[in-house]
């Protein structure tokens, strides 16, 4: 763990390594996955079903095998307690209702009597949704992104998840079921990817493939990128806590930890205006590391990926979470809202001393799908956006066309574009 | 051409010329294009003078003359006629009246009096706009590109445009002062895309990339990709029409020319319900190929890749086109607006007679860059979207977490996260 002052001379050198801790895909894997994509491509079920019979672990006889019926579907969600169900029930509902408000209307300006324009919203048709298994296998992944898909309107949701060992987690399908999710297929890594994209005999082809995965499973979502539309590009996860003194030290310790306890790549910062508050979390920290079942992946992840930083102003601590761009900010201050207008990159914001990050992370109402390693610069949470497009709507009237066509046909001209000026002063020339 | 019954029985076949006809990157392209991000990143402005010196036929000494000077800009505004200005600044501030409808707020939900819960809207920092260079460089793509950055409130917009020959369009940097852009830069290729991805000494690192390009720069945006954004991966071009037998074939005949004029790639389609429209239409766009500068781009274009089609009824047509996924589709109907609810998949909807694709190109207020070759299954047009990335705020009081702490412990405790689980129960434990 780092303890540092953001003033002193060497802080970004000493930085460094956490900025720079995710690893770029190897052109090792890249080779791998794309042998995969096109092996897939080129024998659909045949390969997918080779593929994930040698990496699950499983002996299906034949493709109809890849897919989870009902029945086991049914099975899963009688052998989880009614109580889980009933917490998972109230996730769905409540992350439905916060992105119920994200949905966007088709509208049509009529502010020119002579032309109309407008944008027309659309559901996309198909979607797939990967599911990571193991012990990974996580029923809020399958929430998070199976609710904003129902909720945009997609007409089919298809999960991918694989079963190694042919174990899956009943909860997830649980998860499924009670979030709307309409096939569910036992396949994952690239092969799961590449047959979404391009469809084979069992598995349909969507239009946009979300939900996380490992380092095979998002350079194969790179890769089929332009063919579907895909999410983002997820990287290592992080934490930042921005603190002014106020709060409880333990509290803000047992955030960073839940951070580190997902992935030895994860990180872990707080940035505080108390040199002493920060001394304090930082014994906390140890104190609590001793407590968890997964101390080893916390440990790792704090001792490497850890810091503790000294800022001078709350200014100061705003504009350095920006260079962050943090996937999670946690504005642990007396005054959050005094400091929301100042934070300009980060996926979800977490607001005062009584909003730990856990609180967003399954039932709260947004997404827990966040854009990482410094990508909330450009990328947003996964949301009802991510599950629609949009279509130009342009209605020229005749009058409309008179009024402007003789600039289009001039900026036509000036491009060079002959077909393209036709295409309208035929039009004005029977007009006149 | 093709001249098609839409339910002969090889139709499928005999169509999937024309939907497949975007070559997929070949492995050459991406190693030579993975080569040069590889020397930007390692060399930085020498290896970015290196590639422009050679690849634009330059002889810049140093990286200082990368950049187009604000005298440069000013004479090049200086030599283009006023009353081409006046068109352009026609555009501009039409596209930029669009655009405006598309922003969003940042909103906040207070319907629960414990837990609030929102989402901000943040404008991109720097974003990079691509603009070709050489015959295809337009001061319409400027436009497109640069004002709904403006509108959406991005701070600084650097234009990156190669300079061929040292030539450069006077109106494509005149369209650049007027649309708003901060610095241009005379680069252009894949260098150019690494150069905002990954910044150089003079050339700064941008959020997020858009515009068009050729296949280099096509293939440098989606390698980027993940360290910065990038609107969309753009394929061979489209325009289908969709027709009733009203109207007049000489119109559509041009509105398919436009596109055919592009490229030799792009690809033209009517589909009609009425075959003694489509026949008309077919000569027509024989008698007008004959007549058009770009004849030979435009022929090989129609000959390959162009189409008339009969379908059998307009719910037909729609179902069609809703496979194509047309960057541009033409209503070309009696009543247009009564067929918009069958179109799902489209870039911009033309709506009758009176709209050719050409209007909606450069003035009409939507954006010209659309999801081509299909990907308007899930791509949407460039948009304010694009240019702006949202964030999560969640705020719970100390009343909102003691009515849903159990739950979020309960879930944590499901997922076997024990540091999310403590981070909720100790805030619970101090609340008692």
């Amino acid at each position: 763990m780092l303890f540092l002052d953001i003033n002193e001379t060497d802080f970004d050198t000493r930085f460094a390594a956490i900025l720079t801790r995710g690893e770029e895909t190897s052109l090792q894997v890249t080779e791998v996955v794309r042998g995969i994509i096109k092996d897939i491509r080129s024998s659909g079920d045949d390969a997918l079903l080779e593929y994930t019979n040698r990496f699950d672990r499983l002996g299906l006889a034949d493709a109809a095998g890849l897919e989870i019926t009902a029945a086991e579907i049914e099975a899963a969600v009688a052998a989880v307690p009614a109580d889980d169900l009933a917490a998972l029930q109230l996730a769905v509902e409540r992350v439905a209702r916060f992105h119920e408000k994200q949905k966007q209307q088709t509208w049509l300006s009529t502010e020119e009597s002579d032309i109309l324009l407008g944008q027309k919203v659309t559901p996309l048709n198909r979607v797939g949704i990967y599911v990571p298994g193991g012990k990974a296998s996580y029923p809020s992944s399958v929430i998070m992104n199976a609710v904003p898909a129902k909720v945009a309107g997609v007409r089919e949701i298809i999960m991918v998840c694989p079963t190694p060992g042919n174990e899956i987690n009943p909860a997830v399908l649980a998860a499924a079921k009670l979030a709307g999710v309409d096939r569910i297929f036992r396949v994952g890594g690239a092969q799961a990817v590449a047959a979404l994209a391009y469809g084979t005999a069992s598995i349909p082809k969507v239009d946009k493939i979300t939900g996380p995965g490992n380092i095979y499973v998002a350079t194969a979502k790179q890769l089929v990128f332009g063919q579907v539309g895909i999410d983002m590009i997820a990287g290592p996860s992080e934490i930042l806590v921005i603190n002014d003194g106020t709060g409880n030290p333990a509290h803000i310790a047992a955030d960073l930890l839940s951070q580190a306890e997902h992935d030895e790549l994860a990180s872990s910062i707080l940035i505080t205006t108390d040199r002493g508050f920060g001394e304090k979390v930082a014994a906390e920290v140890e104190r609590q590391l001793a407590l968890l079942s997964r101390e080893s992946i916390a440990r790792a992840s704090w001792d490497k990926f850890g810091a503790v930083i000294v800022a001078g102003s709350l200014a100061e601590a705003a504009a350095f979470s920006n260079r962050i761009a943090p996937e999670h900010l946690e504005l642990a201050v007396a005054d959050p809202f005094g400091l929301l207008p100042l934070i300009d990159n980060a996926g979800a914001i977490f607001m005062g001393h009584w909003t730990p990050e856990a609180a967003g992370d399954y039932l709260a109402g947004p997404n827990h799908t966040l854009p990482t390693g410094g990508t909330a610069r450009f990328f947003s949470p996964l949301s009802v956006d991510d599950f629609v497009k949009k279509s130009s709507i342009i209605s020229f009237s005749e009058q409309g066309l008179k009024r402007l066509g003789d600039r289009i046909v001039q900026i036509a001209g000036l491009e060079g574009l002959e077909a393209h000026a036709r295409s309208v002063s035929l039009r004005l020339e029977e007009s006149k």
